[in-house]
């Protein structure tokens, strides 16, 4: 049982941040809440969602689990504008997803679950570092980054407190810094890792430019980026495995 | 004999109305103002569009009938800003119409009404049952039913005076119901008809949001739209032909 | 020796106006400010471009010479407000330009001057027409003569005092003609001259809307366009060869 009523933009901001990453996903319908976790086809990048049903209108779940094709439901929640809202109900007969927005009833047929690649587990690690930025700074260095290469150098400064975003082009380089000045928060600790900036680029999409983001970092390890929408009623985590640096 | 002046607004979206299905037309030049009959090369979908005299700031015409290229006429007319004064004025022995736009001359070479398409005969039917919506709304239904089909189904639910955009595709479906507080006028009657959506997608794109749409429709039977521009001086009656349903 | 900190967008500015037409080009870091001059590959185009010391926000170089690929570097000066301010630094043992903008380093390596083209002598042409017109004008004739033509047609009519820019197209013609009302000032004289209209967008493209475009013009010359901008501390002149007009 599956009867759920939310606002078109909590819906999108939901959908969009497990969209860059993969076509399709289970979603758990909990008693508490909505939840997915996805890991790209590569195994490189990984999103846990969790959407509180306190960030619902109104929500009803018994645990039961759907599959759904995301770049559908997404056209459909953009059917509405921010505040119109989402009325959801599973058919579980039919396992198909009734949708209405303000006159618009929509029929979603719905995916075997069992036919989507596996939750990833989702590794809890505990990194030395740990930055706190707001989403458009990390926007900017991502950018920047963009110009001269295809991977990214995160890290962090001890002996300064000072946050890195960089990249090694051929020809030219970037360093984008952040002080203390520019960070909401730096918990410094060793940490300089590489990525590929592809995957920072798209989980960098789904954040929200004002949005507070966490950024958990060690050496040569995974980064982990952590944010919250729906009025911290949504939570967000991103984790990409890093890259060997070669010197 | 044509001479006349008329708002750079006003002439585009007379030429709009019909350049949704044509690539050009004949342009009767009536005493008592412009009006161009079309259908598309397959014979679908027709439009029937008349500009008052009065729509002009001036006009002057006896009777003639030109042939233009209604893309080359778009790009002129969108020379000038939506207030601006658009100077049209055929020279008879060169078959050209002289176009000025705020110190702008165009001279644009006709086409002979010949070689043109010939004018539909646009049949008087009479439909059982009217419906007057905004154009915004039939945009959203369309918009909704072009995400699962490449038909769409329009119909009135007699019993509960409804209007509905329906689509039907292989695994999802949509239906877009407009009751009485949603629609501007409803005349109920026995209506449903399916049509190709890419035609009505190109109408729709000339049809203002604010414009109130009359849609005129049976069982099985073309549809009208019927809309005013210009202030209530300008008429365009689009017709599309049904498409057999299959059940 | 080069250590200098200008706006983001009296930066921009510069680059746009040479970047429309070459790719690389070499700066002159002059005591008194920066200077480029560069023609396009097929010999048609040249600009000549100087920005005074006044200019920048602090300026201090002895005379040297870079060569700078201008999408790379207009590409970082894009990542900042238009109003932020862009440090440029030489490092003359790495030829690397050190740049920074609010945290963010660029180091962009520099193309060795004698592998880009030489610089063109702009000639010193006594012309007989001269007309200065806003770069909206200039802009809108271009765009109405690009839609019948590849190119463009400019005239001074002595004995009415107008300045017209003409295209002849298979079937249609334009002529936006500009009188004394619409020009800032004309000194009338025998000028008609028939210019590649390709070139004559890409230099468009580079003038402000409203900046005084100072237009000098001859009877099969080239053209001159000259206008200023960082609040007349910059100055550009673009210089087109004419094509012979076939008659």
């Amino acid at each position: 049982m599956f009867k759920a009523i939310v606002s078109a933009s909590t819906l999108r901001d939901a959908l969009d941040s497990v969209s860059v990453l993969v076509d399709e996903c289970k979603v758990r319908l909990n008693e508490d809440g909505l939840s997915i976790r996805a890991v790209d086809p590569a195994n490189v990048g990984m999103v846990d969602l969790s959407l509180d049903a306190a960030a619902f209108e109104s929500y009803e779940a018994d645990g039961g689990v759907i599959g759904v094709n995301l770049a559908r439901l997404e056209d459909i929640a953009g059917m509405g504008n921010a505040g119109d809202l989402v009325h959801l109900e599973l058919d579980e007969e039919t396992r198909k997803l009734h949708i209405r927005i303000d006159g618009l009833s929509y029929t979603l047929a719905l995916i075997d679950p069992d036919s989507i690649r596996q939750e990833p587990d989702i590794p809890d690690l505990d990194l030395p570092a740990q930055i706190v930025v707001e989403g458009n700074q990390l926007d900017r260095g991502i950018t920047a980054a963009d110009m001269v290469s295809d991977h990214i150098n995160l890290r962090v400064d001890e002996a300064v407190e000072t946050f890195h975003i960089e990249a090694e082009g051929d020809t030219d380089d970037v360093d984008f810094e952040m002080g203390p000045e520019d960070l909401i928060h730096l918990e410094a600790g060793p940490a300089d890792s590489l990525f590929s900036l592809d995957y920072l680029k798209d989980m960098n999409k789904a954040i929200p430019g004002d949005a507070e983001v966490t950024v958990e970092l060690g050496e040569e390890f995974p980064v982990k980026l952590h944010y919250e929408f729906a009025e911290g009623l949504g939570q967000v985590t991103f984790m990409l495995a890093p890259r060997i640096q070669s010197e």
